[in-house]
């Protein structure tokens, strides 16, 4: 594809080609997708308005113009106003970007669909992912949608409702004692043996990432411009860095001149993250405490790839945003207090978007006048232990 | 409201006054909501366009243009192609209408965002609901997005997920010895008793039925035309007949010729309305036997109500459509195969929408050159008792 100019390592710079590759050959960095901009926003964007959801956005996603979309109809979510929130934290714009609002209830199904398009352009055999769950679901209905094999590697704690999900859309699931990390090595071994897709969330699969840009994209036109502040819960935390990639397309477009404020949102039970931003550090440490919490999604200790930290705290600190932690207490209190007063049932991991507001509040960080939008990434019926 | 003209008796033909009623004062038949829709064609419609999901046909709705609508983003649900049902039935066109894609994860909250916005209008202080599980869940979300206390009457059997979403929505749940129908006559009796609103499905709410009709005016577009078949699961049915009614209302406004045949799915556990159909009558009976299935959401013997399967049944006939009953073995193979095959995870009840195809090519319904819509009204994850 003309548009694409390679893969870009965040950190030693240097520009690979565009392959079914996961990371830096010098350096191991995480890749980033660089575009030619300039022949994109001179092509006619609205040829693509009849595709619905983000394939409205296919120009600046990495598939080919005549690509047919492995989708189910993600994106398009709702957006919208708060007044229970405004009121409960005396602001005056709270809006709700409900990602629970998507075909297998979470923000996953936009890095998903564009993985496996991408996954079907190189034609790959089949597909690998580790995950906590979301990435897992979303990988599992994609595969089966692209016709494709899925094999997932989850951590043995992973919600029922999610492995029910997976096994019915016909995933093979491995269940991993120990960690996400864990799962993340073994889940690359088993890509690399068969040549496989390796879809892991995280930092790893530089295509599936720029499915998540379309979040900033909507949000701009649903918005009608750029909040000041955008909540994003994180476990490595590439919703938020591709959100704030999608809004700076748009400055580099023309059509805002200012960027969202980015916020990242952990437990305070695994906050690797948000420990240091809240040290002022310019790298992030693998998390070297016991990560029990309610928001197993986000529950990331890093332990292997802690430069994936680091990459969203980065952009935390060039967007003037901020890390923030929240007790399970505050959760769980949130998590009622959003489908009682809003009707919108957020899963724990979710509903720490709503939770860190409080926080945010108790340090300093907003003005009254403050207009912010707050992300809710996954559906509550899909995790529902802390509840029973 | 200037462009309403009255409720309609369906049985007798007598108009009522647009108020807060049930049923005919005559005959106790069910109440439809008639239009001037010369006045509603000639206004300028795109006024609406900015309003998102179900409201951008709010002219077409029993609500006034300057009432706020209760909403949770609900409607503009993806219409997918699916190529493997073309394949597995010999079909020239199939596409699946997924209405787990909304913030409840059915199709009930047309309805309801509709009923909670009317309850708003009306001013009333609670509203009240009789449910098989989807319209309690859709009931107690709007009424905490409305603020309105919500009390559900459930019968036991009803899936435990449901159950732990309303109670998360805040509603208050009394669980009903009995079937549906029993639930149904308790509910009614304590809406009176308060005053309250109620939102029970059937075709008991003449204001809340209003809402299922955008599911027409969105297969119109989405689809481009009319197809020659739209597959509906049914109980007492309000969603077939006011999706009909919303493609009357495009052929009314000049905007399609033709219209769609109807199709209405029960599980053979309990088909009353189907099996109408099949004996040629004219008139639905009560379902005298057990009605035990898995599809429990549309498992409603109409003992107290059979006329609301006859106006159900009066409109397949006028559609020159069909009733279709579906096994139970056929509903659990078919939930399977179109999650396997298309990443689409459809409750029990909504798989009959697929089961019914394979009935209406061996019945001989179907040409090869016909194209069908049908629906998949709820999402797998709110019913898991049956794959557990
Ligand atoms: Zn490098
Ligand atoms: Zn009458």
């Amino acid at each position: 594809m003309k548009k694409l100019k390679g893969l870009k390592c965040v950190s030693c710079g240097h520009v690979h080609a565009i392959e079914m590759i996961y990371e830096c050959e010098h350096c191991r960095g995480s890749l980033d997708i660089i575009y030619d901009y300039e022949s994109i926003f001179t092509e006619n964007v609205s040829d693509h308005i009849s595709e619905g959801g983000i394939w409205r956005h296919r120009s600046l996603l990495p598939i080919a113009a005549n690509t047919e979309a492995v989708s189910l109809g993600e994106g398009n979510t709702p957006l919208l106003r708060s007044t229970a929130l405004e009121v409960e934290f005396d602001q005056a714009e709270i809006l709700i970007k409900n990602e629970a609002v998507n075909p297998t209830l979470s923000f996953k199904d936009r890095p998903l669909a564009v993985a496996l398009t991408v996954a079907k352009q190189f034609g790959v055999e089949g597909v690998v992912t580790a995950s906590t769950g979301n990435t897992g679901v979303a990988a599992a209905a994609y595969a089966a949608r692209a016709g494709l094999p899925c094999r997932i590697y989850v951590p043995k704690g992973t919600p029922k409702e999610k492995l029910i999900m997976m096994e019915m859309y016909g995933a093979k699931i491995e269940l991993i004692e120990g960690t996400f990390s864990d799962a993340y090595l073994v889940s690359g071994q088993e890509a690399k043996k068969n040549g496989w897709f390796n879809l892991t969330s995280t930092f790893l699969n530089p295509y599936a990432i720029e499915g998540d840009k379309t979040l900033a994209y909507e949000i701009y036109e649903q918005y009608g411009g750029v909040p000041d502040w955008i909540i994003i819960p994180i476990g490595a935390g590439p919703l938020l860095v591709s959100c704030y990639k999608g809004f700076r397309e748009l400055q580099l477009a023309g059509k805002v001149a200012k960027l969202p404020r980015m916020v990242g949102v952990q437990a305070a039970n695994c906050a690797p993250t948000v420990q240091a931003f809240e040290k002022k550090l310019k790298e992030v440490e693998p998390w070297g405490y016991s990560n029990q919490t309610v928001a197993s999604g986000i529950a990331d200790p890093l332990t292997t790839y802690p430069q994936d930290g680091t990459r969203t705290l980065t952009t935390i600190y060039q967007s003037e945003g901020c890390g923030i932690a929240v007790s399970d207490e505050s959760i769980m209190h949130y998590q009622k207090w959003l489908a009682q007063k809003e009707g919108i049932f957020a899963e724990p991991s979710s509903a720490t978007a709503i939770a860190a507001i409080e926080v945010m509040k108790e340090k300093g960080f907003l003005q009254n006048g403050d207009s912010i939008v707050t992300v809710v990434t996954g559906h509550g019926l899909k995790d529902l232990k802390s509840i029973r």
